[in-house]
């Protein structure tokens, strides 16, 4: 596919997306944390697997940042496989051959649930900057629509990283008798303000390109792929470990024996980042991303709670499975920790593991061995529990 | 003063700078890494203390990416002390009223001394990117002219951080027999894959500005401020560490008692970092940032000795000090380490110091007592060896 192409793709999936869509009408609306509500609100959403007779083997997936509910499939636009391959698929920890797994694009996302790039239905334009701001509660709160529609009650997982994690998190303290068990993964219940400030310097890189038109840019057939560009590449190195990149990159120059002493990209990590850069901006609309990075800046569920993180679980019935990893220095361990004090300290049952690895916070997508067994673990034994088969 | 009269005062100084100057003719021209020759070549210069009848007092400070020469008075365009006033005055560590101080502007820097906002006379207009890349190794051999102009032939100390450590360690390979004494602290002898990825991300956002105008802003009137100030933000969060950002600003708001669910700057971090994107375009040059920049990236001392770092200090009689900071993980302590085996293996003397402080990599900046204490029995001892008072 070219570039335009791609691009095209891209467009059509914000508002006929190549997914399961339920939109629910104007007398349903999602009440918003920001205040206001949206309407009609339409959800896209992939499932895999077969829901059981009883509705009790659904296992919710949510997505990061930039992720989408492509998680299992060869995703429309890029034409590659679903972010959580490694995760998700028969015989995979999270196994369609035995669970019903749904994954839905997030509000706020930009395919194919209502966002930034959807129709305004007032005025018959992209909303742009129109629709209200969104957090990580308004995101459940929609999920929830889209669970009761598929008429289960409880789930009996529901599962991901990073902003995904966040989900989890606010899916069990909002809906505490829905959750059967919970995996956060990489993860933290509060956005730290070093997160806060990448993801600042990220929405400033794309309000400062002109092309972004005050947000206005798809009614005014722009886009602000420069900017977006820069956003990503600042946001990604922040996803890989110092380690990683060592490994990986080094010093090594890019097609060429000595430095040309220029600004190309003579090194291979800027080659890397710049691609990076440019393969995001073909699948990701710009005021998508200020909603999602706002959104977790947002997040800090204690505060939800009176400042006490162990009061949003309190006497929480649900079984967490917390996992971080080593390198991770954008949600480290002591993140991962302090949620496990805090569901201590609300009586929850937890297992936490901290899984060795130089792969940085990106290692919640990859094929590790130890995250994959952790995984499988946790969800067989609360399969068990639960009595699925 | 107002922001024009800062911009203007931040122009006049490239040209005709509120420093000592030296303009080198032009049959004394520099011998460029890249190619070619810069001449003539100017360079600005502070000093301050006397130096002594023997010349042999003479402590040559190097600056850092965002330096300047102005390391220990009044800033002419900021009007804010100098940058290293807690190491350099009368009765600080390096002693003015013992040493003579030296510290001039880097070649491609934009406070007098030959760079990209400097007129080529060539042309008749701004260098531009007509100016040849700068490598380290050249900032060098600029100042070791600057010390051949003063009459100096052994310096008693070189001093600096970060990309001052960098020049530090370059003076000791490159003039051995001219450093009887050499304080690197807070860098590294290459820059890694990391620190490479975080500089093209602020290249990138500079040339993705459209006021950037390939590089030849200055002749059309124009300034890329919101790249540049995009770039120093996201190079700001380097300088710091993720405790000293929560210690400081945690999630609190900022002069507000609920967040806006807004793109405004609600939190603290957010209006603390657009203040340092702001203030830096006020005295920086953005054609400069991306020539030091890439001046770091290219610096590997130890590929010019054949791939080995202890070659490059080989018999070396220059007395070292290196020193790092816990939470500094743009120069981690293992990048010191790394350069502390390396001078033990080339027999150098050499003494290291890992400093406990959360203010990550800008603790070099600062008035940590350990770092001033340090500094001072390094500096002392080596002024008995030398025989100075």
């Amino acid at each position: 596919m070219g570039l335009q192409a791609i691009l095209n793709a891209h467009s059509r999936e914000a508002d006929a997306p190549t997914s399961l869509v339920v939109t629910f009408p104007t007398d349903q609306p999602l009440h918003m944390d920001a205040g206001g509500v949206l309407a009609p609100l339409t959800v896209a959403y992939q499932t895999y697997g077969t829901l059981d007779a009883a509705r009790s083997n659904a296992i919710l997936v949510c997505h990061a940042l930039t992720g989408d509910q492509h998680l299992a499939n060869i995703h429309p636009v890029t034409g590659k496989p679903g972010w959580w391959s490694a995760m998700v698929g028969p015989g995979k920890p999270i196994d369609t051959d035995r669970f019903f797994v749904i994954c839905s694009n997030v509000v706020g996302g930009c395919l194919g649930t209502t966002g930034p790039a959807s129709l305004n239905p007032a005025t018959g334009r992209a909303y742009g900057l129109d629709l209200p701001m969104v957090t990580i509660r308004d995101m459940v709160r929609a999920q929830a629509m889209l669970v009761d529609h598929l008429g289960i009650d409880q789930l009996f997982c529901v599962a991901g990283g990073s902003m995904g994690g966040m989900q989890v998190l606010q899916w069990a303290a909002l809906f505490p008798t829905r959750v059967f068990a919970a995996m956060p993964i990489a993860t933290a219940a509060r956005h730290s303000s070093q997160n806060i400030a990448f993801h600042e310097v990220g929405r400033q890189a794309i309000m400062a390109d002109p092309e972004w038109r005050r947000g206005r840019y798809l009614d005014e057939g722009s886009r602000p792929e420069k900017g977006l560009s820069v956003a990503r590449m600042a946001a990604h190195i922040t996803y890989l470990s110092d380690q990683a990149l060592h490994a990986k990159f080094g010093r090594k120059l890019q097609d060429r024996v000595a430095p040309t002493f220029s600004f190309d990209a003579d090194f291979q990590i800027e080659s890397y980042l710049r691609y990076q850069g440019r393969s995001f901006v073909e699948r990701f609309d710009a005021n998508s991303y200020l909603y999602m990075t706002r959104a977790m800046d947002y997040f800090d569920l204690a505060a939800d709670y009176g400042g006490s993180l162990a009061s949003a679980f309190k006497d929480s019935r649900t079984r967490f499975c917390v996992a971080s990893f080593t390198s991770d220095w954008l949600f480290p361990t002591t993140a991962s920790r302090a949620l496990v004090h805090a569901l201590n300290a609300g009586g929850a049952s937890v297992s936490f593991v901290e899984i060795e690895t130089d792969k940085g916070h990106d290692a919640f997508l990859l094929d590790l061995p130890e995250l994959i067994a952790t995984s499988r673990g946790f969800i067989d034994a609360a399969a068990r529990a639960r009595g699925l088969a």
